[in-house]
């Protein structure tokens, strides 16, 4: 069966607090998890919902990574930051590529480390 | 108009990557959001879809406060990580309360900081 996984881009440069750091992970999941297939979805579920996390050095490398998936077969999610505290209105902060297969994934996000 | 939010919790005692932190609190969020009814998860998501996340000290007080609230009428769920790297298989790392009323929330959760 086909190996599916969801990777999740953080940007290390934006030194903010951990937990609003998580956040905004959780909150690049749910958007491509919602634009996802829901039959995906469930082979992704049933062998146990991998989610990678990576950093990416720059908002502008956030973005390449992001418009280069977002023009594939892949759910992609871009997070913008409603600026409520610590960061500016509209601060682009994480993104989320599948869940999908392992290799459709790794054609945008295989080049980024792990964080 | 009632206002939403959800709260994650994620153990400070774990010394972890901060990417498998930030997966973790994927996790937990997704989980709760799946219990939780879905006109609010859209009042929710129409508000900003606040996530706010805490520490927990040990692991025994995350999974005091994932008991309490489960007893509670919002949506939880406790994240047992499958033990493939870094924890051993089990451990519990994270939960999520809500989304849910904030005072519903702070119930369970008022007392803990952000992280």
């Amino acid at each position: 069966m086909a190996q599916y996984k969801q990777v999740i881009g953080v940007r290390k440069d934006l030194n903010i607090r951990r937990g609003k750091e998580i956040a905004q992970g959780a909150h690049a999941s749910r958007g491509a998890c919602s634009r996802a297939n829901p039959d995906i979805i469930k082979n992704w579920e049933h062998q146990g919902q991998t989610k990678i996390v990576v950093g990416v050095a720059t908002e502008n490398k956030l973005v390449e990574v992001y418009n280069k998936a977002e023009s594939g077969d892949v759910p992609v999610y871009l997070v913008k930051d409603a600026g409520h505290t610590e960061l500016e209105p509209g601060t682009r902060t994480a993104f989320a590529v599948g869940p999908a297969r392992v290799e459709k994934v790794d054609k945008y996000t295989g080049n980024l480390s792990l964080l």
